[in-house]
C-alpha cells in the first residue's frame, strides 16, 4: 500500500489457479498484476488430444490477456519470474523486479523423472503445447519411419509405443495410441499394418488410476485391453535409452517411441523461497495457503503441499480453482481488517477417460465406468471448454473472427524470455530467430 | 519398366502440383509413390491466416496419405530427396535412392533473399507453417514486448512492423496486420493502444500487386489505407537488421518486427540438374513440360519456368495444378505410345485479400474491388479448403471426429529428414529431441 494507491497483487502463473485468484479479485480495490511465461491459458485436461493430434493447439489454448481484457484492474505480463524475495516482497525478473503487497504463486508442476534428467529426451512428458507437439511429432513419425524401415524386427520396434506412468494422462495416452493405430491410421500405409502396432501401458505400482477406487482401476485396465492396449503393474523403469526402457529385474523392452506419465515436481521457483517444501518441491503451506512467516504470499494449486484429513489435496484443476478463490478471499478480507480462513477442499468426484466411449468415473460413492463415465466426461469438459471456444464454440469460429474480429489462434508456443525469437525452428533447417 | 512390373512414377513434393499429378494417375496402371520431407499437404493461399492468428495450423494442412490413403497405386513416403540423377533415372534420398521411369519434379520455391542470407533472421518469409508460427509469434511478441517498455521511443518501434514487398503475400500480410492492432487487440493491453500500431508496406517497384492491372494496385492500396496500413512504392530495401531497414538513398526505418515477402527461388534440388535453369533457380522446361534431353522427367509448378505467349506461366496454385494434371495425362500417352502434347496455361484468374471486406479481383476483362471482391475471395477459398475440412468442415469436426475416428490435427512441423525429432523445442528450454 504504497502512497495511497491500491494494494498490488502480483499473481505467479495463469494457470486454473492463478487465473482463478486473479478474477476472484476483479471486484476488490486492488491492482492485480499477472505474471506468465507464456502468452496462453492451457486447458490442460485435453493437451493430451492435442498431442495424439485430435485437436489444435488453439482449441485448448487461450490468450490469458484474452481472458483478463474487460478486467481493468488487472494488467497480464508476459515475463518468467526469477526468484521471489519474500522479505522484501519482490519478484525478480530476468530484466527488473517487480514489487507487491500481495503475492499469489500458482507456478504449477513440470515434468519428474526422478533424478534422471538424461531420460526426457528419450521420453518426453506432457505438461504443455510444445511437450504435445513433440509427442505427436513422435508417435506420427514412428508410423513413417516404419513405413520405409525394410527390416522386420526394427518395423517392429518402431510399432511399439511404451507409456510410462499409470495415472490419468497415462492412461488417456494409451487409450488414444491404441485408437490411432486401430481405426485413425489403419488404411494409411502400405508396407505394414498400423493396427499391428503395440501400445504398452507400464505401471510402477499395484495397479494404475491409484488414486481411484480399486474396482475402477480395473474396469480401467479392461477398457485399455478392448481398444487394443496391454497394460504392466508392477513395473518399476530402471532405466530409459534411444532403444527402449529397462525394468527392475532386468527385462528390456525395446521400442522406438517411450512417453513419460510417471512423476512431476513443483516448478523450480519454489526452491528459492527459503519455505519449507516436501519431496517434490511443494511448498508447505499453512492451512490459509500462506507461506509460514509470510501471511501475504500464498501459494495454491500443484505448487502448494496441504493436507486435509489426513489425505493431502490432489493435484488437480479443481482444487488449484478452490485454492485461488480463497486466496483471492482471504487478501479481501485481510484488507478489510479481518483474519484469513483455513482453505477447505470440496472433493467434486473424478472423471479419467480412456478412449471413445470407454472412461472412469466417481463421485462420493458413486461410481461408473464405461459409457456412462464418458459420456459425463464429454459433457464436464465441453461445459468448461466453452469459455475456451473450444470445437464446440470453434464451430463458427472462422465466420465468427470476421463478425467480431477475434482470433482464437493467438497461442505463442514459447516463453516470454527470448522475445522476439520464432516459435518453432524453421522445418530442416537451422535459421536462427532474431533476438532483439 | 522392370521386369513386367507397373512402371514406377515418382512424384517429388506433395503440394497443389504434385498432389494433382499424383491423382490424376490413380486410374493408371502405374505404381506412384509421392516424396515429400513434410507429412502434410499445405493450403498455401491461407498460410497468411495461420501467421496472422485467424486459423490455426491444423486446419490448413492435411496429411498427404490422408489424402491418397483410397488410391491403391500410390504410396506416400516422407523422405527429403537430396538429389536426382536424371542419367540413371535415380531419386536419391540421404538414407538409399529410388529407381523411376517417369518423374515429376513438384518441388516449388523458396524463399529468396537476393544474395542477403543474413536477412532471414530479422525479415522471417512465409513459406511453410513453421514461417507462419515464427511469424505469429514474432508479431504478438512485438506487442507483449511494447506492453513491458517503459521508454517511448522504444515502444514506438516495437508497435512499428514493415512488411517487404508488395505481391499479394505482402499485401495480405499488411492488411491483417493493420486489422490485429486495430480491432483484434485494441482493448488487450494497458500501456499502450494497439492502435498506435504503424504497418508499413514497402514496395521496391512502382506498384503494388504488380500482376494484377494498375486500377486494382490502386484500389489495393486505398483499401490498405482504409485498414490503417500505409504502402510506399518505388522503396527499395538495401540492407535489414535487427533494428529495422535500410532503404537505397540511406533513409532508415526503426522497426522491431520486420516480414519478408519480396523474392522466392525455386528450391535447391533444381540446381543439381544440370538442366538449363532461369536467374530463380527454375527450370527451363520443354513445352511438354519435361527436362530437355529428358522425355520421361517433368517439372511443373513453382519449379518450372515456361512461357506462353511471351509471358512467363504465373507461379500460382490453378497453374501447377494444371500442370500436374498434364504431366499425368503426357505420362499416360507415352504409356500408350503417343506423343506428349505441349502444356496450355487457361488462366481462370486471380484473387488477393486485403483484409476484413476488401480484396481485389480481375477475371479476363472483368474487374473487381471491395466487398464484392472479397465475396468472391471467400467462397473461392471456402469452396477449395473444404477438401481440408477447414472451418467450414472442422465445425462438426470433434464430433465428426468420435464418428469416423478421424483427426484433423495430424501435422507435424518438421521435416523427415531428422526421424524421432521433437516439433518443436520446449518453452524456454534447451532440452534435445531424440534422433534415432
Amino acid at each position: 500500500m504504497l502512497n495511497g494507491s491500491a494494494p498490488r497483487v502480483v499473481v505467479l502463473g495463469g494457470g486454473f489457479g492463478g487465473l482463478t485468484a486473479a478474477r476472484a479479485l476483479r471486484r476488490a480495490r486492488v491492482q492485480v498484476t499477472l505474471l506468465d511465461r507464456r502468452n496462453h491459458h492451457l486447458f490442460q485436461p485435453m493437451l493430451y488430444q492435442v498431442a495424439t493430434a485430435a485437436l489444435a493447439a488453439p482449441d485448448i489454448a487461450m490468450p490469458i490477456r484474452k481472458v483478463l481484457r474487460r478486467q481493468r484492474n488487472a494488467t497480464v505480463l508476459l515475463a518468467e519470474a526469477r526468484a521471489v524475495d519474500l522479505a522484501r516482497r519482490q519478484v525478480l525478473l530476468y530484466d527488473g523486479a517487480l514489487g507487491y503487497d500481495f503475492l499469489v504463486i500458482a507456478t504449477g508442476v513440470t515434468h519428474s523423472y526422478f533424478g534422471h534428467e538424461e531420460w526426457a529426451e528419450h521420453a518426453p512428458g506432457l505438461k504443455d503445447l510444445a511437450d504435445a507437439f513433440r509427442v505427436r511429432a513422435r508417435v506420427l513419425l514412428a508410423f513413417e519411419a516404419a513405413e520405409r524401415e525394410p527390416e522386420a524386427q526394427r518395423r517392429r520396434d518402431w510399432l511399439r509405443f511404451v507409456i510410462i506412468g499409470g495415472g490419468p494422462t497415462g492412461v488417456e495416452l494409451a487409450g488414444a495410441l491404441a485408437e490411432i493405430a486401430r481405426k485413425t491410421l489403419a488404411r494409411d500405409f502400405r508396407n505394414f499394418d498400423p493396427r499391428s502396432a503395440e501400445v504398452l501401458l507400464l505401471e510402477g505400482g499395484g495397479r494404475i488410476l491409484p488414486s481411484y477406487p480399486p474396482e475402477l482401476s480395473a474396469s480401467a485396465v479392461r477398457q485399455l485391453e478392448e481398444l487394443g492396449a496391454a497394460v504392466r503393474t508392477g513395473a518399476a523403469v530402471v532405466n530409459v535409452d534411444a532403444d527402449g526402457v529397462e525394468l527392475r529385474g532386468g527385462e528390456r523392452i525395446a521400442a522406438r517411441t517411450v512417453l513419460w506419465a510417471a512423476g512431476v515436481q513443483a516448478a523450480p521457483l519454489t526452491r528459492g523461497l527459503g519455505a519449507p517444501l516436501d519431496r517434490s518441491g511443494r511448498v508447505l503451506v499453512l492451512p490459509d495457503l500462506t507461506v509460514p512467516g509470510h501471511p501475504q504470499a500464498f501459494v495454491i494449486g500443484d505448487a502448494a503441499a496441504l493436507e486435509q484429513d489426513g489425505r493431502p489435496v490432489p493435484g488437480v484443476a479443481p482444487a488449484a480453482m478452490q485454492m485461488g478463490a480463497h486466496a483471492a478471499a482471504s487478501i479481501e478480507r485481510v484488507l478489510a481488517g479481518k483474519p484469513s480462513l483455513p482453505f477447505r477442499y470440496r472433493d467434486k468426484g473424478a472423471l479419467a477417460t480412456i478412449g471413445r466411449r470407454r472412461a472412469v468415473a466417481h463421485f462420493g460413492r458413486y461410481r461408473f465406468s464405461g459409457f456412462l463415465a464418458w459420456t459425463l466426461w464429454l459433457l464436464v469438459h465441453i461445459f468448461f471448454l466453452i469459455g475456451f471456444r473450444n470445437r464446440f464454440v470453434v464451430l463458427f469460429e472462422w465466420a465468427w473472427a470476421y463478425l467480431t474480429y477475434q482470433r482464437s489462434a493467438r497461442v505463442i508456443l514459447e516463453s516470454g524470455r527470448n522475445l522476439g525469437g520464432g516459435a518453432c525452428p524453421p522445418a530442416g533447417q537451422s535459421r536462427k530467430s532474431a533476438s532483439p
